[in-house]
């Protein structure tokens, strides 16, 4: 442990966190915390999640990329609930040979995050880690009263949509630990570029709030991540794999890989949002979501029953080894 | 990485965690989020802070200590904000070499503090952690409308009062790191205790909402701390050492090692409350303090300049090696 006299902390504070800490009650982040008036006749949302060097990135990753990964995986759960964002709270751990060019790319990271998706810093702490660098969000956002979106709410008869493409995260890990797909630069570019960088789809928040029956974020693998809202809703979904949508470059993989298509589909880290949609409001979820310019695809169906069923072109079960992510 | 059938993860969480998200809105944690409704007529208040074996606890620390300095130093900042918890997001960082045991008694020590002061779980996750254990916490409370007592605020005349004693944790510390004062055991269980384990005064945060000009908590040590408040306020301090409250057991160590007064008034850790109260409020912020059976106690006063000085029993002015505790 070391001491200084004026404390270091505080001028890195006011160096490089102080302007992404745009909102009024922030009080430039010179007060022990902040304040907020809650939007009239909402209910708060929260949520936090963190990510680890070594385990949710590399060490190596551009530090831009790992503030808005940290701050994106959270920003997906607010989409997912319908939730508009309204701020967020950070604590970041650094080891001793982080320096300020590193710091000065993470916070302008976290500064273009927090203008583009409307949630500036309302606090947080840095502290010395002996281990890797540790980035932990807790966000806060609101919904209309009573309106948060649930895992639990799917019903028979309910369409089930996913947003955006599945599994190009998993596969750039995958090229990231060294698989030899045949793929072409820009291919690579991509599916590397999704695993850096998570897409939320908040732009897609209030169709989720007004048209699904249920959602939640795909982070663990779509097969897994379905079958946690199966189990909530009291379900099943009977989904077909071939409708599952993928990007040129995740079909350049299967097709030469077809193993891959289980890391597609279990391999987490997508980001996308999962949602199930009553026939009624299909039509209407499909305008707003254009309208929102977010791909939403419908993959399958709700059933009366348990599990989640993924099928091939052929009407074959998919089974997998795994059926979700975890670091556990 | 490693990855599971069933999620390892979410059984972790519905055996020692679920059991802590007492909020309806938290779901029993079986969903991305939580939502709660802010109490009406309130702003709410945001507090994040971290802890990091090695840093800030020893990691043969009991877990259930670990669990409760990690959300009481958060506790701490909102009752010297004049805050009143409603709940908490935990991010927990472990190592692959925790087992059940260590997450028994550390969600034990959690749950016993959420209880006590009343302070559920409202979400969070938990990860793999190649390096020590860290916790973080993001804490929400509420104050009255536009109510939150802030650090800038304090006006020449008033006078300045701590909670509590100061230094115990600092030197509890020393003692854990090897110094050889000549205590009995009770002092020395005190001084470790106080290290081990903060008090937050919560039980002060209504007196200090109605009776405080400023205040915050004291955890970078008394001194910076102080300065900290004069500087954001526009305004000096002049302090009576002697009159700073200390322990039996501190002021056996500053009876045995004179210098050991420069650890207690600047070693941090000390979680007590600093504030500032105008002259015409003393008598009522005593009687309010007395209610709550916290003790306060008078230390000095705030004056037009800047800088916090603190003069001995001789009016010598004590100048410090370093000014405030900082990691960096």
């Amino acid at each position: 442990m070391s001491a200084n006299t004026t404390s270091a902390e505080d001028k890195l504070i006011a160096r490089y966190f102080a302007p992404l800490a745009t909102h009024p009650g922030a009080l430039g982040l010179s007060d022990d915390a902040a304040f907020i008036k809650p939007p009239p006749g909402c209910d708060l949302v929260l949520k936090a999640d963190a990510i680890v060097g070594g385990i949710h990135f590399f060490n190596d990753d551009p530090a831009g990329t790992i503030a808005a990964k940290a701050l994106r995986i959270n920003l997906s759960d607010l989409a997912a609930k319908g939730a508009t964002p309204l701020g967020f709270l950070l604590s970041l751990a650094l080891p001793k040979d982080i320096g300020e060019p590193w710091l000065a790319a993470f916070t302008q990271g976290l500064r273009e995050d927090a203008a583009t998706y409307k949630c500036p810093l309302f606090g947080g702490d840095t502290v010395r880690s002996p281990g890797p660098v540790m980035v932990s969000v807790a966000m806060v956002g609101h919904v209309p009263d009573g309106m948060m979106v649930r895992r639990a709410g799917a019903k028979a008869g309910d369409r089930v949509f996913v947003t955006g493409t599945i599994g190009d995260s998993a596969l750039g890990l995958g090229l990231r630990n060294g698989a030899a797909w045949p793929l072409d630069e820009a291919q690579r570019a991509h599916l590397a570029d999704r695993y850096l960088l998570p897409r939320p789809r908040n732009a897609l928040a209030e169709a989720v709030l007004h048209y699904a029956s249920a959602a939640m974020d795909v982070s663990d693998g779509l097969a897994g991540d379905l079958a946690k809202l199966c189990r909530v809703s009291d379900v099943a979904a009977a989904i077909d794999a071939a409708r599952v949508p993928l990007s040129d470059a995740a079909k350049a993989v299967l097709a030469a890989d077809p193993a891959a298509l289980e890391t597609a589909l279990t391999g987490g880290d997508d980001y996308e949002i999962l949602c199930t949609v009553a026939p009624a409001k299909v039509d209407r979820f499909r305008v707003a979501a254009m309208a929102a310019k977010v791909a939403v695809t419908d993959i399958g169906t709700i059933a009366a029953g348990e599990g989640a069923q993924f099928r091939d072109a052929q009407g074959e079960l998919l089974s997998f080894a795994r059926a979700a992510f975890s670091h556990f």
